[in-house]
């Protein structure tokens, strides 16, 4: 079978992540890995969720947790997060919200709605790896956005004549870097999608997991404060539970203007009819239970792991080495001197350390920026985050 | 926010499902309705199900379950079914099996790995509507797959200039027909697959839910018979536990040569990252206990439904209606004097006798054959059913 012959020309974009096949190395015990970007399953409210499913499973109820069910997802999981967004300064209600299998899936959903091939697409650079893999699958340019330079991009954007169809972006802990973007750089991205008649996605996937500084208003919300409601907004808000109850359900959100969720919900009934009945009745039972105490105590938990990577950098750290200093998340987003190169570091590091990071180069769009690194620091105690970070400071400073 | 300019072209073709908007109707208790298409709710294993979750949640396996998990799916899940898919006269190994959430979500895939705008898809007069669905999103033709005629959709095929994709087939108990297709029909398809060096999507979703007759092997299982191993079959294999175990935790698989299960797995990491890890650990533990025996009992209550249809269609039909005698499944297929209109015929069968099923014009992609319509007896009890086709009866027998 001549498999080349029918694969549509998307397939050509297709290829395994470097990242992915480099951490499948990372298994060994013996390594200490700040590579992974998963939340500490320790923390996961098992009980809760394991009470939530007995009773979804019990009695005349199995039958409709087992159940197909409406593609725009559980009603009663729809109404809490449009309460959720309220407080996020959203007024909406259930018609402004679609429920897909993570934000991955908003993701997916919002290329699949924007992108035809050769269409633009602004990011940051570096940006989610997982938001390049979702919109690559739709063939389009990826151009950068830099919020702290408002010129460049529109020259870039000029040139991709009229084609710029969205403008993505993660204001609070990026993944990778952990920064967050301040009230004028969100103002001013708004500006640049108006400017351009684009869509503004924003991903909160860890907008909930902030340890300290003052919450920056949602740009959906600054949006809202510029029009007066959410049906004139451009911008598309794409949550997850995955970062505050947990990831395995595969439940997220996407709220937006009306019509923009009638047209997900059509794509949402065509591509894998509704998520999981269960998973959505379970969380939403959970969430109204458990939602606040729960993300208090995980914050705890991150909060110190965060200053006990901050301050071991801030211990053995040579000379010529800067970082992020992330208000929350779970990444620090190093920057090497010039010319060190990541995915050889993380060679070495692996032979004689058994220290584990992700190399920087895959969040960015063409490929560059080599002297950067991400770690995680979620799942690691301090006493572990201490001993790597002296251990990457021997790699650093033999290199 | 003009919406129309920044959406992709495939956004065109999403419409609403005429079928969907007419069965909001339907939800009137004192509807018969023979138009869902979906499972008998009172059939699911609901306690081995809540056994299964609550052990996956018990103890450290919480954190496996609750996680995030590989894209290809749970491995004892994929080794349970290569073991079911040897079963069925395909030897094969976990690497040949994607988890899919439902085999929508397959089609999906499908579509995106093999059509570019304008290929063609080769599928049955009427199809599976959600395949329709799945594949428009790739914005392809459609063009006419007549298994019991050779000639006519190679004509067609020609005129595609080459860029026949694949061929679209539901060869057990099809829905919308209930039908399935002889062993030289079967053998015909995979002759056309070859000539047009095209793939073939085999859809097993009904494959499970025989009553009666002789089983056909399946369209994977005869290439492999002419050509030795999976590997070098053009034929995937779409499975699904939707109507054997439960739909609402969205669990499918698509079986195939290892290069293109790589290529799925690449896509669902960039579309969904992967299916509910807690959903498949539940599925392989319900799947590994039960299914055999729960299928077996399934299969009698659908069965005796099936009769109950059939006899009580030769009692209420009036002359110059035909209809489908399925060996499974859960659909009988109506074909009405020419010029009945089916669409028309609900609207008055809803007025008149308050009974309801599904107009067939919307499975055909050209629209045609509005003479045809839709009766499930999956979810009707006998007198549900002896009521309903008396009134069906009379409906027609007034127009």
């Amino acid at each position: 079978m001549d498999w080349q012959a029918v694969l549509a020309t998307r397939g050509g974009r297709m290829k395994a992540s470097e990242i992915r096949e480099l951490l499948k190395l990372l298994d060994r015990p013996e390594v200490l890995s700040f590579a992974g970007g998963i939340p500490d399953p320790a923390l996961f409210p098992a009980d809760a969720f394991r009470t939530a499913m007995a009773e979804a499973l019990s009695g005349p109820a199995a039958g409709v947790a087992l159940q197909y069910s409406v593609s725009e997802g559980y009603r009663p999981l729809r109404d809490w997060l449009a309460g959720r967004m309220a407080d996020l300064g959203v007024p909406c209600d259930a018609d402004n919200i679609l429920i897909t299998s993570g934000s991955q899936q908003a993701l997916d959903y919002l290329g699949k709605l924007l992108l035809d091939p050769g269409d633009t697409m602004l990011l940051g650079w570096p940006t989610y790896l997982g938001a390049l893999g979702a919109f690559n699958a739709y063939e389009p340019c990826f151009d950068r956005f830099d919020p702290s330079d408002n010129r460049a991009p529109l020259d870039a954007a000029a040139a991709a004549a009229g084609r710029v169809k969205a403008l993505y972006l993660t204001p609070d802990f990026a993944n990778p870097t952990g920064e967050t973007l301040t009230l004028a750089q969100r103002e001013a991205a708004l500006d640049r999608a108006e400017a351009l008649n684009a869509a503004l996605i924003e991903d909160g996937a860890y907008q909930v997991l902030r340890y300290d500084g003052t919450p920056v208003p949602a740009i959906l919300a600054l949006e809202i404060a510029r029009k007066g409601s959410i049906e004139a907004c451009r911008t598309l808000y794409c949550g997850s539970f995955s970062k505050t109850l947990a990831p395995g359900l595969r439940v997220g959100w996407i709220c937006a203007a009306k019509p923009v969720i009638r047209w997900l919900v059509l794509m949402k009934q065509a591509s894998d009819l509704h998520s999981p009945t269960l998973n959505q009745i379970a969380t939403e039972h959970v969430a109204r239970t458990i939602f606040d105490t729960h993300t208090a105590r995980i914050r705890t938990v991150y909060r110190a792991r965060r200053d006990a990577m901050l301050a071991a950098l801030d211990r053995h750290m040579p000379e010529g080495v800067r970082w992020s200093r992330p208000e929350g998340g779970m990444f620090v987003w190093l920057t090497l001197p010039r010319g060190t190169d990541g995915a050889a570091l993380l060679a070495r590091s692996l032979e004689t350390e058994r220290v584990a990071f992700v190399p920087g180069r895959a969040f960015f769009a063409d490929g560059s920026n080599g002297n950067t690194l991400r770690l995680s620091f979620s799942c690691a105690d301090a006493a572990m985050i201490e001993e790597g970070m002296m251990r990457l400071g021997r790699v650093l400073r033999a290199s």
